[in-house]
C-alpha cells in the first residue's frame, strides 16, 4: 500500500472492497468477514504511518500517537467502519479516513504533536445487525450494557459468539488494548441530507444533535361493508389516522425549522378497497434541537387522540412511544474555532443541527466535541446512490486536519 | 326430509352443513364438493314440493312450478348458494331458502300459480373462488362472456374443469335445463348493513342499487431520511395523500347521504418510521344513487391531484379507474306494491338504496325487479357473526311471499 499523496477518495475506494458481494452498494456488518478484513486493513495502515496500532475489546480499532507534552489530553478522532445493508461508500468510514489521512499528513509536515491524539475506527454505530446501536462509541466511554452479549442476528448467531471470532481474527496479529478516555472527540461526516447542497455550502458545522422521540399510534375503530354503512355510522380508523397526521402537520409547519415531523409507517387492515378498516397504525417521528418544543408537540399528540376518541364513540387510540432520546449539543468554542477555520480557508459553511445520530453524540456525554459535515449530493445516504464529490471530501479533510493541529500541536 | 312447517332458520341451518371444515362459518365456493351437495340438496327439496328441478349450463338450479294461465309471465326469485371464505349461514341463501318456503307455502295454500314461477338458486355471485362475479345472473340473462373458462382458482384449476366436474356430479341425478327468460324478478337478502337495525325497522325496499367507482391512487415523491432532510425540502407522499383524503372527506360529508367515501387500502413504501416514504398508494370506492353526484367527486379526484402535483414540485400523481358500474334502479311499481304490503301486515318499512351488489341489479338489464332486505344485526355480513333474527327473517318471507302471490295468483 502507498500512503504518500493518498487521498480520502482513493482510501475510501479501497476500503469499499471490504463489502459483501451479495449485495448492491457496501454492505459490512458488525464482525462480519469483510468487517474483520476492513479493520486489520486499518490497523495495518496505521502501522505504517507510525501510530501505535491496536483494537479494543469490542473490536474498536484505535491508533494512538502519544504527545510529546505529558498532559492528560487524549484528542480522540473517528467514525464508524460499520455499515447499512446496500450501503454507500461514505457513511461513518469517510470521517475514519479524514481522520487517518490527517494524521498521516499531520505527523508528516509537523512531527509528533503535543497532545496525544487518538484516531478510533468504531466497530459499531448503525444497529445493522444486532438490535442495538453505538457499540463502539458506547464501549469508549464505559457505558456499553452487558445484556447485549445475548442479543442475536437474523441467523440466529448471537453477538457475543460474533464477537468472540471477530476478536480471534484480530487477535492473531494485532495487540488488543484498552483506547484512552476522550479529552476532546471530532468526527467529520456526510450529512445525509440535502441541505449543504441546496444552500451551496461546502462545510457544515454542527451545533446540536436533535433530540428525538418516536412513537407507534393504533387506532381502532369498526370494520364494516364500504357499501352498506352510511358514512354516519362509520367508525373508520383511517378516516381518524388521516385527520390527526393532517392537524398535526399544521403544527409541524408552524413550529418551522429545524423541527421535522415524519410518518414514515403506515398499515391498515383487513386492507380491502371495500372494507372500512378496523385498524390503522402509523408511526410518528419528531426531532428538535429544542426539546420543550417535542414536548410540546408530544403533548399535542395525546390531546389530539383524546378529542378524537370523546368525538367518535367506540374509536380507540393507543399511543406507544418507543425512542425518547435527549438533545447532545456540541462544545461551543470549538464551533467558534470551526468558523474561524472556515473563514480563514475561504471555505463557505452553514451552522446546523444534526438530524441523524453520530458517535459524537455518546462521546458528548463525557467530553467536549465537534462535528463537521460534507454536502451529500441530494441528500442520499444508506444508498449505493450516496455520494459526495472528491473535493469536498477534501475540504472538509482540510478543516478537520486544521481543528486537530489547533487542539493537538 | 321434512317439508311441513319448515322455518326458514331450520332451512338455513340445514344448507349451513354444506361447508368447509377447515374454516370459520360457512365456506361454499363455485362449484366445490360443499356447493355441490347444497344444489343437489336444494334439486331434492324442489322435487319433494312438486317442483320441476333441474339445472343449467353452469350449475344454477332451477325450481319450476308452470303456471295453468298460457301466458308468457316468469316470475323469477331466488338469490346465490355460493359463500365467501369464512362467510355466515344467511348471506345469498337466505334468498333461496325464503323464495322455495314461499313457493312451498303458496302451493299448498293456493294451488297451481296463474303465471310461472321459477326459483334460481344462482350458482355464483361473490367472486370468492374465481375472479369474476355473477356468473349465475349473468347467465340468465344470457349475458356471460365466454372468456370466463380460462380463469383458474387459486389452486390452479380452471373455471372450465371446476365447472365440467360439478355439472357432471349434477347430471348422474337431474336433468340439464334452460332457465325461462324472467319477466319479473324479485330477491330477498340480508341487509349487510346497519341501517335497519339502527332505524328499528323490520323490512327495507331497495329503491336502488347505487352506481360505484373504485380507483387506485399511486403518489410518488421523494424517499429521504427523515432526520436530515427539513420539511421545506421534502416531497412527501403520505402527507400529500393524507391531505387529499381529508379534503375528500369534507366534500363527502357534505354531498351527504346515501353517498359513502371508503378508503380501505392504503401502503407506502419504503414503510420504515425513520424514512420519508417514497410512494403512497390507496383505493377509493365511491357510491350513490345518483350517478352526477358519483361524476362530481370523480372530477374532483383529479382536480384534487392535479393541484398537489402542481404545489410541489417532483410530486407525481397517478389515479386509475377499475371499476365504473352504473346505478340499477328497481321497478317502480313493486316498490310501491312492496310498501303496501308491509303497511297491510303492519310492519315497519325503509326505503333505502343498496350500497352492495346483488344478483337483482343483472336481471335489472332485462326485466323489473323488486329487492327486500331484512335487518342485519350490528350491520356484520361476510362473517360467521353475520346474524339475522329468526322472527324477521319470517317478516322478510312474509312480504315476499305476498309479493309473489300478487304477482303470479
Amino acid at each position: 500500500m502507498k500512503t504518500v499523496n493518498l487521498t480520502i477518495n482513493q482510501l475510501l475506494d479501497q476500503i469499499a472492497q471490504f463489502t459483501s458481494q451479495e449485495t448492491k452498494g457496501v454492505t459490512r456488518l458488525l464482525y462480519d468477514e469483510h468487517w474483520i478484513e476492513a479493520q486489520k486493513f486499518l490497523l495495518e495502515l496505521g502501522q505504517m504511518i507510525g501510530l501505535d496500532s491496536g483494537f479494543d475489546q469490542v473490536g474498536n480499532v484505535i491508533l494512538t500517537k502519544y504527545g510529546i507534552e505529558n498532559d492528560k489530553s487524549v484528542i480522540t478522532i473517528g467514525s464508524h467502519i460499520d455499515s447499512v445493508v446496500n450501503a454507500g461508500k461514505y457513511d461513518g468510514i469517510y470521517g475514519v479516513a479524514a481522520a487517518i489521512i490527517a494524521i498521516k499528513e499531520l505527523l508528516a509536515e509537523y512531527g509528533a504533536p503535543k497532545k496525544t491524539i487518538q484516531v478510533i475506527s468504531f466497530c459499531e454505530e448503525e444497529g445493522s445487525r444486532f438490535p442495538f446501536t453505538f457499540t463502539g462509541s458506547k464501549n469508549l466511554i464505559n457505558q456499553l450494557p452487558d445484556d447485549i452479549y445475548q442479543l442475536v442476528d437474523k441467523t440466529g448467531e448471537s453477538f457475543e459468539k460474533a464477537q468472540a471470532k471477530a476478536i480471534h481474527a484480530l487477535k492473531s496479529r494485532f495487540p488488543l488494548v484498552k483506547a484512552l478516555l476522550p479529552t476532546a472527540y471530532a468526527e467529520i461526516h456526510i450529512e445525509q441530507g440535502p441541505v449543504l447542497e441546496r444552500l451551496n455550502k461546502e462545510i457544515g458545522i454542527v451545533t446540536a444533535i436533535v433530540a428525538q422521540k418516536r412513537f407507534t399510534v393504533t387506532i381502532t375503530g369498526k370494520s364494516n361493508h364500504a357499501g352498506t354503512t352510511p358514512m354516519w355510522l362509520r367508525i373508520d380508523p383511517l378516516k381518524q389516522a388521516v385527520k390527526m397526521i393532517n392537524q398535526l402537520e399544521v403544527i409541524a409547519l408552524e413550529i418551522g425549522e429545524p423541527f421535522v415531523f415524519t410518518v414514515g409507517e403506515m398499515s391498515i387492515s383487513p386492507n380491502a378497497s371495500n372494507v372500512i378498516p378496523e385498524e390503522a397504525i402509523f408511526s410518528i417521528d419528531i426531532r428538535h434541537t429544542d426539546e420543550k418544543e417535542l414536548q410540546f408537540f408530544e403533548e399535542l399528540i395525546y390531546k389530539f387522540a383524546k378529542k378524537q376518541e370523546l368525538e367518535l364513540d367506540g374509536l380507540e387510540i393507543e399511543i406507544n412511544k418507543w425512542t425518547d432520546v435527549c438533545v447532545e449539543r456540541m462544545n461551543e468554542t470549538y464551533i467558534e474555532a470551526l468558523q474561524a477555520i472556515c473563514l480563514e480557508k475561504q471555505l463557505s459553511f452553514n451552522l446546523m443541527p444534526s438530524g441523524a445520530g453520530h458517535d459524537t453524540q455518546i462521546v458528548n456525554r463525557i467530553a467536549p466535541t465537534a462535528l463537521l459535515f460534507v454536502p451529500s449530493i441530494d441528500g442520499i445516504s444508506h444508498s449505493p446512490k450516496e455520494f459526495t464529490t472528491a473535493e469536498n471530501l477534501e475540504k472538509g479533510k482540510t478543516v478537520f486536519k486544521q481543528f486537530i493541529y489547533d487542539l493537538a500541536y
